[in-house]
């Protein structure tokens, strides 16, 4: 079996993590700034070094292409995202793109000729720190997000996308939605699954679905000092059930299923005054579309029983849905047949976060390869993965396109 | 039993309440603002109608004084405060000044007069909502709070109580902490327990203590996405848990306490994100100081037995305690001897709210007389009263501070 080399990955982990460096040991690379230029340059500078040829799109994703015997044939496309979030880590989407540009160094290495080109990307505003929303450059590229709409975004400075793409002059006319053959994504877990298990490769098989909801339980507003307990109708304790609730049963009936209340406000609060109001976010997520909606429905049953009880004035909005994004099976088996014949411990894995490849699985043949990362931490500047994980994942990608390149599609 | 003129008192309530009127039917005179100071002026051109001679201490409260047979007898107080809420009502405070003006008119006409003198008091910014804290003006008359820390304090624009006080160039000499014979404080009860009850008279017992908590549970601050329910340490559900306990057992144990949660609050908050803090504040109260103990007791053993269970760590912070505030057993004897003379329905009640009687308390013996308000509603521009619970309360004050000049505190 082909291996990647391990100190060379690494050591371009490292180069790259000094541009943006935080003094906690972090990067600071904010999509389309100057930081985020000098990593996109320095990305470029290796991709020439390895002869492949640099395209950019109109929203700025950035493509490095390796020719293949057949330059008609749709490209197989590895990669991931050069931007981090503020005080971010030196891994989340850097080691995607680095560990593309590894397979072609690797080929190149071996002389190894395939008939599809392969591109190496780096999509454009991953992380949503600087501009919002999250995955953009994807969602351009896949026509999700209207191009023009997204140039217009602007940071809190009132500087747009466009502008920021001008400043650095990474714009092109490479066509979106162009068809790929298949998208590789490599990233780590960001979750403790992995290092919790003891085990090197997550084979993921697609992103999971999210219900966000707005809760709001109003009550009656009264003075903390006058208003006997029976004579009140106090969201606040009302809530306090709801979440007690929830938490009690909600994960034990589904199990696969995640929820989170990360948001209360309780408007014009005073200590000692009963809230009129109080507002919380919901948080719901899992592998599938028919089990959140079961999950859905339990929490509005829940917490309309408890407001009904109280007296309590609810109201459920649904925010945002997102079903639940399967891999695509073909590529999920290059990556499983990959991982087995290298002998890596492996299992199958969930992707909690968004990701690029989450948008570019509407689009064509995807999956992602996962390796573990310290405590399950990332958006941190404490984020760290080990030198033999970062090797091993990239060694599943490496033997992952050769199975898609060779259209072994197996196990 | 002699009576009020109930048309005349209510007649006065309302040509008061025409200054600082707001559209929805309340008042705003903020204290020592311009309407405060044409508010006061009616009081005082009232008070010299009724022969009473005006006076102000350095803190501005504002005495009119009728005076008795010995005029080194220490005079007997009735009184309250004339400032409001902004967009307040048109009763609380007012009610009690007015209607100690109101004894003070009975007198004249039946030609009583009275060993000691009596003086009728509006105490200076009792409603804290211009200058904190509320209830000043009492606390600076009692020492409580020092002169010249109280002149220093300054509204949102800057403007220091020293510089209102000169501009509506109500400050005297009148000594602070005089002995008063006793104070009587006329109020609305801004709750509900009177209306709920059909009962028209509360006979005020004393103040309740009053503990405010301040708690802060941390967690680990984790991805809503990728975190397991299993490996989360959650502090929003852990304070969901501490509600509901809180909710479905204090005030189950302690059946005069009162448990209110006004703020919430999660730093750096967002809907996708595990909080790594969650800071909420507990208002307890109970009538009896050793009952309140053991309230806080209680819920520091609650809360702290559902952070271990759960593995967040717990800061539990006493930002403040009051002790309950006992009225004069004589004085609280004159009330209920007048209402049952006048044969009035009435109840003991303990004050929820603050008043400048709780504080007058300290200094001299004092109690209150209650009247019910629409639905307990106060602060409020709907605030309302009958003009029968207004006359009857009268009633009874008058007639309370006739028992006490005729020192006759039975029953």
């Amino acid at each position: 079996m082909l291996k990647v080399n391990s100190e060379r990955l690494w050591n371009s982990l490292m180069e790259m993590a000094k541009i943006g460096a935080t003094a906690a040991g972090g990067n600071t690379r904010l999509a389309l700034s100057e930081e985020d230029k000098l990593g996109r340059e320095l990305f470029i500078q290796w991709c020439m070094d390895a002869g492949m040829s640099i395209h950019f799109d109109a929203i700025g994703n950035l493509f490095a292409r390796r020719e293949g015997e057949n330059p008609d044939a749709n490209p197989i496309v590895i990669g991931s995202h050069l931007d981090t979030q503020p005080k971010g880590g030196r891994f989340d989407g850097i080691y995607g793109v680095l560990a593309g540009l590894e397979v072609i160094r690797i080929l190149n290495e071996e002389n190894i000729t395939t008939e599809q080109p392969l591109e190496v990307v780096s999509w454009t505003n991953e992380e949503g720190a600087r501009f919002t929303p999250a995955m953009l450059g994807s969602a351009v590229f896949t026509k999700d997000l209207d191009l023009e709409k997204a140039l217009e975004i602007s940071d809190r400075d009132g500087i747009s996308i466009r502008q920021s793409l001008a400043s650095i002059g990474h714009v092109g006319s490479r066509a979106l939605a162009r068809t790929f053959n298949a998208y590789y994504e490599a990233h780590i877990e960001q979750g403790p699954i992995l290092e919790d298990q003891g085990i090197t490769i997550g084979v993921v098989t697609g992103g999971q679905a999210i219900c966000w909801l707005d809760i709001a339980v109003s009550g009656v507003a009264a003075h903390a000092g006058t208003t006997p307990m029976k004579s009140r109708v106090d969201p606040m304790f009302g809530v306090g059930e709801m979440l007690s609730s929830l938490d009690s049963t909600l994960c034990k009936k589904f199990s696969d299923g995640m929820i989170t209340v990360g948001q209360l406000d309780i408007p014009g609060s005073s200590r000692n005054t009963i809230p009129a109001l109080v507002n919380f976010t919901v948080d719901l997520r899992n592998p599938d579309d028919q089990l959140l909606a079961e999950m859905e429905a339990d929490v509005r049953r829940q917490l309309t029983d408890i407001a009904a009880a109280r007296g309590l004035t609810l109201r459920i909005d649904r925010h945002w849905l997102s079903p639940a994004t399967p891999f695509d099976t073909g590529c999920i088996s290059t990556v499983r047949t990959a991982v087995q014949e290298l002998g890596y411990s492996w299992q199958h894995i969930i992707s909690g976060a968004g990701h690029d490849a989450i948008n570019i699985a509407k689009h064509c043949p995807t999956t992602m390869v996962f390796i573990p990362c310290a405590g399950g931490i990332s958006h941190n500047e404490s984020e760290s993965a080990l030198p033999e994980h970062v090797a091993k994942g990239c060694d599943v990608l490496l033997n992952a396109v050769l199975l898609r390149i060779a259209q072994r599609n197996v196990a």
